[in-house]
């Protein structure tokens, strides 16, 4: 069985192992309240989401010189608070809020799902997200990582070949020895590109309840797994 | 107090947290037993223990090109196999033989004290060796680390100031924040040169019974404890 191989699975994190959309949207309403500024924190936090990748495409095609998901979101927050009309926020707030990231909260069958998955496997991060930013993140949700690996170690941004090879090489593993699980299949296409295994969890809320992607996928992927729990069923753990 | 402001402890690894002399002995006496084949255990760990500063003063000079302590390791293993004319190893005994490094075993009060820190402080490995045999290590001994980092990462050994300004920078904190613990005085001097709080923990057994080295300590570190409990006790976890 394939699973027999496999040393090692990494995680993509925003999405797959977080709920950025509802920890913004209530983090959001929350501040909003304290503060007296009523704005859609549910398009807020799509809207942040939005300007991700447009910002590590400039990264990518060399515009910005590399800068880390901290300095990326910041630039978005920077543009956002001009859009929303949010006014005079002191540094250290708009600090605050742009490590909501930090403190982003796990999909209810995350943490379970990865401590039975640890009992097996090395468990790892490997997300666009920084080193810190995922440390912080761990420590606040009880993400229970083996270790934090990161795009930021090899100054390339998933789905760039780079940063599924790096990881690999760090764990001192060949590619088909590791399985990339997300929820995204571009980043498991790219994993699959190097010759990772891949293991699909749809998660139909990232986007909140109103933006239910299509979750039609390629008949490719090594598993496909409901949740962290199903997962760990099929792993064996 | 001084320890109000640490954010993160980033520990030394081979002699602070895990006993290499002690695991390389016991798995060289079970092993020579089972293969017939006596040789001196003691001075064979001692001497794979000394070709490491060496190995990695051949990098640093660029004798070498960038070679990671597992490569480096077997480097020296090659030479004391035919110096200690222990005859026709397979490949994979050999690979099975560089990887007690992977296996070293955790000093009595090293899992405890760090689960302790853990609580209230990132605790991570600094370490030359390689993320793969941290990795590995971590998961063999029950060490609780929150991220591995590593010299590999930067390509650059310790004492080089590029490996401990290099984690702080990946750990998103300022050197004074971060704490380093080490067994030994060089590398404790090395993390204070660039800004950061520094914790002795002397080991004196750390080469055996036989080789219990001149502890004395200059007054400049924040912190000295005779094992990790203790420092888990002046850290206020």
């Amino acid at each position: 069985m394939a699973h027999r191989e496999i040393k090692a699975l990494t995680f993509d994190v925003f999405g797959t192992v977080v709920d950025w959309y509802t920890t913004i949207l209530q983090e959001g309403r929350t501040w909003g309240v304290a503060k007296g500024i009523t704005v859609d924190w549910a398009q807020f936090a799509l809207d942040w989401r939005a300007g991700y990748a447009p910002a590590m495409a400039r990264v990518r095609n060399g515009e910005l010189p590399w800068l880390n998901i901290d300095a990326l979101h910041r630039l978005i927050l920077d543009e956002l608070l001009a859009r929303y009309a949010i006014p005079d926020l002191r540094e250290a707030e708009k600090e605050q809020w742009n490590r909501v990231w930090h403190r982003l909260r796990p999909w209810p069958d995350a943490v379970t799902g990865l401590r039975r998955l640890k009992t097996r496997y090395i468990i790892a991060t490997l997300s666009n997200g920084n080193v810190a930013l995922l440390t912080n993140m761990a420590k606040h949700s009880d993400l229970p990582w083996d270790l934090i690996l990161s795009a930021e170690l090899f100054h390339h941004y998933k789905p760039d070949p780079e940063v599924y090879q790096g990881a690999a090489a760090l764990l001192g593993l060949e590619p088909q020895d590791v399985l990339m699980v997300a929820a995204h299949q571009g980043d498991l296409r790219a994993a699959q590109a190097v010759g990772m295994k891949t293991a699909f969890v749809p998660r139909p809320l990232e986007s909140g309840p109103d933006n239910v992607p299509d979750l039609t996928f390629e008949p490719t992927f090594d598993f496909v797994a409901r949740d962290f729990g199903e997962l760990a069923n099929q792993l064996g753990t």
